[in-house]
């Protein structure tokens, strides 16, 4: 069966390949970034349309391969920084791109089913404890914003038009290959055996690890259930949430060594304190999480001490 | 002073450019749509730049008049049908002009103000009596959805970068030069002297009609206030709600004759049932709605008769 995933080059989108290819799935790909030919060959990938999202390049891919039954819908900005700093391009990435792909399904592909990488930015701050699908949406950057009007799109298409979507809303995606965010700058900060290891904000910021193995084997679920609804939007997460403080802690003690980690308090630009997931529609589908934080974060020292492979 | 309108070409933005001229503002104009060089003296538009609403034609705009104090923001899609027909022409009209005018503000012209022209179909169906500005958004339209996610990126660059605006949700509005919509349909019928005049929907709809020349005045008014809060949100609606039954028998009546309305009970596709106005915002703002719906609808079937000049 021939499936597509848009950022299939992406972090979460090369795991994914790899979870479908090996379960048999004939995987095609397009967005935009390089992927080399090893790379391609590694995940799975049988096709890599390397450009923008939009008609002419869907259609190119259907008339090479068929039209999919599914489609994950990973491209878009992935950044909160970078939708600061340049936020038409973002809101390109995740907004337009998206309007595009649909206007594309409702035209050319009305039986395919697309599931939505969104994320829990959408919920924004102002929360504490765990967040459920129907809570109150404050997004406090324009990457959650972005996120946000996604979604919207995606249920104004199901609601007038019957495209059919689920939505995922992933929490804190981490894991070996990642080169950004907390994981990968405190690693490196050991590797360069910073003297003060100081950190932004508190350390009790909370989030919900995820780690990108289960995320991957989660989107294949998802898109192997039985769909019930046009339009379907669940949270990604475990529902257990570890604060930063607890993060570093298990990354020095697996790195090795004595470094304290300080923290100077200043809170970034649109990062919310808390984002938890309520996890009872996971729940219901019965979906086991299996590696557990301790495991996550040793793979993924592991992994940066092995050289970046 | 010199103000731009986007959209200064459609029904409200004429109006709108004619009052502010009269008061003796510089008046520039950007958008899609032809306007005859007659027809761009009569509403006293200075200049009209017939263009996509991106970074080169805002800067050309700005290198040739300067920048603006206001802008006023007209532009996008203007029909529940049509975004049914065409839902990406539709978001690109309403969500991507706006989202690359706020990226121009951000960047070129970080001291204007806008003011942004949304709907009261972001309130959606499931409303009864008078809508509250933050009362919940259940758009039933792609045209309901993309205004809202206008008016989302409106707030999320007012939070983020600290680009001012202020949207006002139109409600019904009509007027002398309207050529769609219930009041043209009826007038349409009447003058070819249909039998029977059958409408779609019960009658019983209800709807807080606007005069546009009342609107072009509240729009210049909102302009003019001392502005308190980078971003804010206000009906534009009387707090008055007449339903279609007494809208389509005070037609029949200033038309002469007796034709009787009768009804279909078949809704069209995104029309909820009930848009009024809670105007509690507007009250304290002391604005006059000086055009009652007798006075206006008298004044519709007037400029019909005389032949849609």
């Amino acid at each position: 069966m021939s499936v597509w995933i848009t950022g299939a080059s992406g972090f979460v989108g090369r795991y994914l390949t790899r979870e479908l290819a090996d379960a048999g799935y004939e995987v095609h790909g397009i967005g935009h970034g390089g992927l080399e030919e090893f790379e391609r060959q590694r995940i799975g990938l049988q096709t890599w349309l390397n450009g923008e999202i939009d008609a002419a390049n869907l259609n190119a891919l259907a008339a090479r391969h068929g039209l999919p039954s599914k489609i994950f819908h990973l491209a878009g900005g992935s950044s909160v920084g970078l939708s600061i700093a340049q936020p038409l391009e973002d809101f390109s990435r995740t907004v337009v791109s998206t309007a595009r792909l649909l206007e594309w399904l409702r035209g050319s592909a009305p039986e395919s089913h697309v599931i939505v990488a969104s994320s829990a930015a959408v919920y924004g701050a102002n929360h504490s404890g765990p967040i459920s699908e129907d809570a109150a949406l404050n997004p406090v950057s324009p990457y959650g914003q972005h996120k946000r009007m996604m979604e919207q799109l995606c249920g104004s298409y199901a609601m007038t038009f019957g495209v059919r979507s689920t939505v995922l809303r992933l929490f804190s995606v981490y894991g070996p290959r990642l080169r950004k965010q907390l994981l990968w700058e405190i690693c490196s900060r050991l590797q360069r055996a910073e003297q003060a290891l100081v950190l932004g904000g508190t350390g009790s910021e909370m989030r919900d690890w995820t780690d990108v193995r289960d995320v991957a084997r989660l989107l294949k679920k998802l898109a192997e259930q039985p769909q019930l609804e046009t339009f379907r939007i669940i949270n990604g997460g475990s529902g257990r949430g570890t604060s930063v403080v607890d993060v570093a802690d298990m990354l020095v003690a697996n790195w090795g060594g004595k470094v304290e980690v300080q923290y100077s308090g200043i809170t970034r630009a649109g990062d919310p304190f808390s984002l938890m997931a309520d996890d009872a529609g996971l729940r219901q589908l019965s979906f086991d999480w299996r590696v557990s934080i301790d495991q996550g974060i040793a793979d993924y020292v592991k992994w940066f001490k092995d050289g970046c492979r």
